[in-house]
């Protein structure tokens, strides 16, 4: 991304107005790349006065971001548990409308996603499947971050598959950003209207269809699931719908 | 199908049971099985009074399978039109869910499927993926039948598919019946709750998505779809729901 001080001027006015009406998730990506875009600012200036400048702001807009992130990891510890579930092995019934039909609605703006297993070509097509399926229930949908982790090999179908599935949620309003980790655990999703929907396998609980011409070869509510359990939270600090 | 006086009985029984409580398109089929079978027995039979008896039992069976025939043409001509819309070239939003979502319920018992081309692999899936609606949103549902054209080449993969997705059907208790035929011209969905709808290009009106990554790829309420008119027609008389 080219840096110059309008470009973070522009990140970091949208990242405060994303914050004040809620959009934290968005927010917070904004505060990082506004924060990047002015410590480049302040370490090709020369005039000292300047720099001082830029360097208050950088510590300003880091405090802003670092209250933003405590709150979002408020909400990711601190719900409340709304429903519980066990899905028993081969069972039938349980699509993604059964588990989140309930919080996927017009309060959704920003929904995180957290799975680590996103390379192979099902678990991708799961991730499709999941946001069109958002996309349709959530009209005022404007942010979707995955967090992931990257698949160094298997010649960057993944890579070329985000990128195409980004370049397609734009079309529908829809921002979707990449965040590639090393280091995670919980598998949720996170719904800026206060609601983590836990699925212990994460999105890939299904089993294979054992033939293109079976119910359940497109529509997963006839597909045989493996045994995996789901749990609801709400945090209502999330809520600014 | 091994053929003997007790398989005409049993069958000709569930024909006439089936007509009188409406499943009218099972009944006609068990009709024309069982005067099949006792056509046989006829042939068979060497003892002129009981020949003659089989013969006045396939002229009485005849009749009765003729009326339920002229009441299925009845019925497929004399709708009164009750919804019509035209979907634009490019336009997105008509999964099969929008079209039928109004008619198919628990009301639904038969359903009766013309459709000529159902032969190239993604026509064939558009077929199961509305039987998957038909079945989640039809409780009550026994029987599907498709009228369509043999496609002579191609290995056989229509049959075999044909036979999968009975198999599967079964297991859903919905009989699924083959009806080949080579005169074929309208295309409709004929619904034993009295209504019939009239897609011009049939079940096959989506275009291609562009990639397995793209909203749409899964979700049909996402596809593009090609020109095509919907006209939803009524005929109480096949309403026995």
């Amino acid at each position: 991304m080219a840096s110059s001080p309008l470009m973070a001027i522009t990140l970091l006015t949208r990242a405060i107005e994303y914050d004040v009406i809620g959009r934290k998730l968005e927010a917070l990506k904004l505060y990082q790349d506004g924060i990047e875009s002015l410590l480049k600012e302040s370490k090709a200036e020369t005039d000292a006065q300047k720099k001082r400048h830029y360097q208050n702001k950088i510590v300003e807009y880091m405090n802003r971001a670092e209250q933003v992130k405590e709150l979002l990891d408020r909400i990711k510890n601190k719900g409340v548990i709304k429903d519980k579930f066990h899905i028993v092995d081969d069972s039938t019934g349980y699509d993604y409308h059964r588990i989140f039909n309930k919080y996927l609605n017009d309060s959704v703006r920003e929904i995180l996603i957290e799975e680590p297993y996103v390379r192979d070509h099902y678990q991708i097509c799961n991730l499709v499947r999941f946001c069109e399926l958002a996309v349709s229930s959530c009209t005022n949908l404007k942010y979707v971050q995955l967090m992931t982790i990257k698949d160094a090999k298997n010649n960057d179908e993944q890579g070329r598959a985000f990128h195409t599935l980004a370049e397609n949620l734009q079309q529908h309003a829809v921002k979707f950003v990449i965040e590639y980790s090393e280091h995670m655990h919980d598998r949720q999703v996170i719904l800026s209207n206060g609601y983590i929907v836990k699925i212990g396998r994460g999105l890939n609980y299904f089993k294979r269809s054992p033939s293109n011409y079976c119910l359940g070869a497109f529509s997963y509510n006839f597909r045989k699931c493996l045994e995996t359990n789901v749990d609801v939270f709400y945090c209502p600090e999330n809520d600014k719908s």
